[in-house]
C-alpha cells in the first residue's frame, strides 16, 4: 500500500468520522455528536480561523489517518504559527510511517503559509507517538497548564 | 498600590514596549523591531483572529504587567479556546499578586467568551511562575514538540 | 523458550560479559575493563554491601538478561531499600517478557529481605522500558540531580 | 550568623530530632518513632553501610540544617557512589545559603572518599530546592520508578 496525504474532502466523511472518534477515545474523552458535526463542517468550510483537514489515504483514496491543523496569529511572528491539534492513524495500519507522512505534509503546509513555527502537544507518557516525534521535531521544555 | 487589570489602550505604548521587550529577554530571545510594532498594532486593532491585550495598572493607570490572549477555534469545542501566549510583570514590582490578577482577568475574559478551555505553556524550569500557576491552574501531562 | 530467573553463577561469565557491556553501550557510556572485572568479582562475592546478580536463562541455562540489585540502608527504613541499578535483556530476545520476569524476581528478593522500598531510575525518553515499568511500578515525581 | 558544616555528634540530638521530623513532614510522610531512633543510632555509629550525618551550625554550634549521606557500591565504579538521601534546613533560617553549604560539604566528603558520583533525588515540583540544585548540580534525565 502506498500512502499519500491530501486535503480532506466532503466524500471522506464516512472514513473521517471513526478516525476522529478513535482519536477522542484514545484520550478517554468524549465530545458530543453535534460538536463533532460542527467540527466536520468547519474543516470543510475552508474559512480563515478554522482548521485545515489533512488525510492520509491508501491506493483506494480512503483515509486511514487524519491531521487537523490550525494557523493562528502569534505575538512573536509577523505571519503565522502552525498548530497541529489532532493526529491519528487507524490502529489497524500502524507501523507504516503514516504518522510521519502526515506530519511531513503539515510541515509542507506550514512552509507554504510562511508559518514561523509548527508545534503540537503530546502527553508525556505517549511513548509510541514520542518515538516518532523525537525523529521529526524537538521536544521543547514547555509544559501545558490548564484551567 | 492597588492593582487593576484593564484592556490595553493606545496611550499604553510607552509602558507596554519595555514590558514586552523584558518578556522577550526573559526567554533570551530576540524579535525584530518591526515585528514588535506589528504586534502592537494588531493588539490595538480589536479584529477577530488577533490577540487581546490586558494590562495590570497601578493607581497612576500605567501598566506594570501585560497579558496577551488569543481566542482560537478548537476541533474539540463549539466555541473557543483561550490561549494565554504572553504574561509578564515588571520585575521591580514582583510579589504583589500582579501575575495572579492578570490570570484571573484572563479567566474572566474566557468566561465572557464562553471559551471551553483556557491554557498556556511554561518552561519546566520556570519555578517562580510555576509556583503561581500551581495555585491557579492544573499542570497537564502535555509536552510541547516544535519544528 | 521458557524463561527462568536465578542468581548469577561463576559459569555465567561468558554470557554475562556481553550483556553488561551491551547495557553500558545502551547508555553510550564506557567503563574500563578492570572496573567491569571488579564488578564481576563483587557480584559473585556474595558479601554484604555488594550487588546481587540475577540472570534470566532459557532452556539451555544460558543468561539472556541481567539484573544487578543493591540492598542498602535508608534513614527512612529499619530494614533495607532495594535498588535495581542495572537491567538489560539481549536485544535479540526482546518481546518475551524477560524484563518483566527479572523485575518480578527483584521484587521476590526484596520481599525475602524485608526491604521497605524497591526502586530504580530510568531516562525520561526510554520509552520502551517505561512501557513495561508503568505496568509493574509507579512513576514517582522524583528527578535525579548529579554532580 | 556565620555557618559551618561539621559531622553530627551525640550532643546534637535535641536539635537534630525536630529537623529530621520537619523534613519528614515536608514530604507529608510519617516514620514511626522507633525508626527515627534507629536512624539516629545508625548515624552516630560510624559503621560502614550506614549514613553519615552532617549538620550546619551557627555561632552557637547548634544544628539548623542536616544532610544524611550514604556511600554505597555501584556496578559502574571501583570506589563509591555518594547518595544524599536527606537534606533539610530549618525554615526559620532559610535564605542564608545553608543548603548550599551542606551540599558543598557533601561534595567534600565525596571527594575525600574518592566517590565517582554524587547524586540525589528531588520532587519535580520542589521549585525552591531546584533553584539551588540547578546552580550546584546537573539535572539528569533520570526519573524514579517505585514499587
Amino acid at each position: 500500500m502506498s500512502i499519500r496525504v491530501r486535503r480532506l474532502e466532503a466524500k471522506d466523511k464516512p472514513a473521517w468520522l471513526p478516525l476522529f472518534k478513535g482519536y477522542i477515545e484514545f484520550y478517554k474523552a468524549t465530545i458530543p455528536e453535534e460538536v463533532i458535526e460542527t467540527t466536520w463542517e468547519r474543516l470543510l468550510s475552508g474559512k480563515e480561523g478554522f482548521h485545515i483537514g489533512l488525510v492520509a489515504v491508501g491506493d483506494d483514496d480512503v483515509p486511514v489517518g487524519i491531521a487537523h491543523v490550525l494557523f493562528h496569529r502569534s505575538t512573536w511572528s509577523p505571519t503565522w504559527y502552525c498548530y497541529l491539534e489532532d493526529l491519528f492513524v487507524d490502529p489497524k495500519v500502524r507501523g507504516k510511517d503514516i504518522g510521519r507522512a502526515l506530519i511531513e505534509q503539515v510541515y509542507a503546509e506550514a512552509d507554504a503559509s510562511g508559518a514561523t513555527r509548527t508545534y503540537w502537544a503530546t502527553q508525556e507518557f505517549n511513548y509510541r507517538a514520542r518515538g516518532l516525534y523525537d525523529k521529526l521535531a524537538t521536544k521543547s521544555p514547555f509544559l501545558q497548564y490548564r484551567r
